[in-house]
């Protein structure tokens, strides 16, 4: 049996949840057409940061990475950055300007995004990614690939440089990108470290502390505190309140992910996973080593990190003989109770209808 | 014949120009080993920021690869802010928490320098460094190594908040820091492009545009500029006059480093040069390409830029053949007679003797 997105689908007790259909596409088809509109302004603006000290070659060059590596995604990031925006302004703050600055930021997210992307590709030696070859996987690219994720990630600061630098809130963006660099390298590091363990000794807590940092800061806490930075947002409490609920979901998002790296539909997610045969400390590996009889444990020795398609398929088998898709779903119910019951709980600065809105829509991802 | 140290002394012309012996060791053993003593406080601060987000492990494993990679070198990006600095401001600005300041900014750029180092290594796929096994080379290391470089570079705006948040200063450093490694990172793309291309397509034109780009700014320009700041100079063309003649020493920099390259001798500079197995765009092969006849031109395309030491041999008797090493004597000559004359044409803010220093300095290196 092949779990594959239709059956996620019935394996989420969420279907019985009355989330109102409207605000499970949080972000309508408008506003990811004016956030796209606006891509082709940041490689243009790149263009000429980069004119300005090199030769055309390079510009060139960079603008194909660009235009590869960062637009193909979902654009959550970016989305969610313009969305948060949006709901904590007053309508009439929301002119053309300001709402153009929080898509800049919107776009400047997925700059860092497919900067660690294109470097965790070349350190897990992945070959698919958004439904395409691998950056460094291109024929005339290669090992350059690491040199082009590091213009993007200095590019971005150009392109704060150039639109905030006036702005009351400079620093606080500039540092912001620093400190969610440095937390999401950290969590990388983790992962990486954890990978080149034994598989008995993954552990919850371990897995814990790489999710928080690998995955949650950068995709959640990073948008909705770039965009309460352009709101005006002073308040330190709200932004710690927010944090918290942020990293939940973040958490929440990264199982998602470990879960449709096994049992997701390449053609929907879009890349071939490969957590089983490069040893990754993922939420499914974590629970079935709480589970597994001594047996069970041995085959997990025997089969987990290997570069073999089937050991992975035992694996996977032996995930399904554990029952994890439906702990899963199970785990997937108690996590959208908690995340909901905490943002009922939040007291400081943000509307709950924000948070709302995002959990909702992850809450229903397929890739 | 080997063309090793001693040669390269011998056919330096500079032996006979009149550079005061004291000026020639523009940093004093006690300067070093001062600067050396704050290292220690660097790796500390790193630590415990590290462990604000993490699992011990982190921190232990980050500190490990900081002191792997970060205080084996010559440290001469360094000790340049800090010589700069103390030549910049009058002597009872010199305190101990103003030195230390300094001291601070020298090691920012010395990871900056091991961040580039660590990812070039990998993309040039290098095995050693600074006379010992290149970072990712190491057994258990492997493409962390990536990773670790990331974190580096990240640290290092950890450590520029945690000392000059409320300085003046602040922000230029911080923009500072963005644009040097955009720049540099431009020119590491140029210096990737052009050794995919022929041989035959190498320009003094191209090899001059790249050299700027990937050494000159962060080698020479950013300790300096860095300098600079923290001394309070606020006047930019003072710093457009002073990045003028900068950029020409990083430029005369690199082609001694493209020299000692092929005709150093790895027991002093560190490193078994590769350029010729590379590809590299060095200003060797520029000027044999500009002086080769046409059979020697074929010789160069048959042997440029193929991993066989048989091959790489041949080149280099090929360059001797053409006179290069006497070639580059006469470089020398000319190229710091040029750079003195500008260094007495600058008009602004900074004094004409700290520019002969670091000349002094740089024109009777080895290694």
């Amino acid at each position: 049996m092949n779990l594959g997105f239709a059956c996620i689908k019935t394996l989420s007790t969420l279907q019985n949840h009355s989330v109102p259909a409207a605000s499970r596409t949080t972000v309508s088809a408008d506003e990811n057409r004016d956030f796209m509109a606006v891509f082709p302004d940041i490689v243009r603006d790149l263009k000429e940061i980069t004119d300005k000290y090199n030769p055309a070659e390079i510009s060139s060059w960079f603008e194909r990475s660009l235009k590869y590596n960062i637009p193909h995604g979902k654009l959550n990031r970016g989305l969610l950055t313009v969305l948060t925006y949006k709901n904590l302004v007053p309508a009439k703050e929301l002119t053309p300007e300001n709402v153009k600055l929080a898509q800049i930021l919107g776009w400047c997210v997925e700059i860092l995004h497919a900067f660690f992307l294109v470097n965790d590709d070349v350190m897990d030696n992945s070959s698919t990614r958004r439904g395409q070859t691998c950056w460094h996987k291109m024929p005339d690219v290669g090992l350059i690939a690491l040199n082009d994720a590091l213009m993007m990630e200095n590019a971005l600061y150009a392109l704060l440089k150039k639109y905030f630098r006036t702005a009351d809130c400079y620093v606080d963006l500039m540092e912001l990108f620093h400190e969610i660099t440095y937390i999401t390298a950290c969590g990388q590091c983790l992962d990486l470290l954890n990978a080149n363990n034994d598989v008995l000794s993954f552990s919850m807590e371990k897995y814990n502390a790489t999710v928080a940092n690998k995955t949650a800061y950068y995709t959640f806490y990073l948008p909705f505190a770039l965009a309460m930075h352009l709101a005006g947002i002073k308040d330190q409490e709200a932004f710690r309140q927010s944090k918290t609920i942020l990293l939940e979901m973040g958490h929440f998002f990264q199982v998602q992910d470990d879960f449709l790296d096994c049992f997701g539909n390449p053609e929907i997610t879009g890349k071939i996973g490969t957590d089983i045969q490069d040893n990754k400390c993922s939420w499914l590996a974590v629970v079935c080593m709480q589970r597994a009889s001594d047996e069970q444990k041995q085959i997990m020795r025997d089969c987990y990190g290997r570069n073999d398609a089937e050991k992975a398929e035992i694996v996977k088998e032996l995930y399904k003989s554990l029952g994890l898709p439906n702990t899963y779903a199970i785990y997937e119910e108690e996590s959208y109770n908690m995340i909901k019951t905490h943002i009922q709980q939040t007291s400081r600065g943000v509307p709950h209808c924000i948070f709302l809105q995002i959990l909702n829509k992850i809450y229903q991802r397929d890739s």
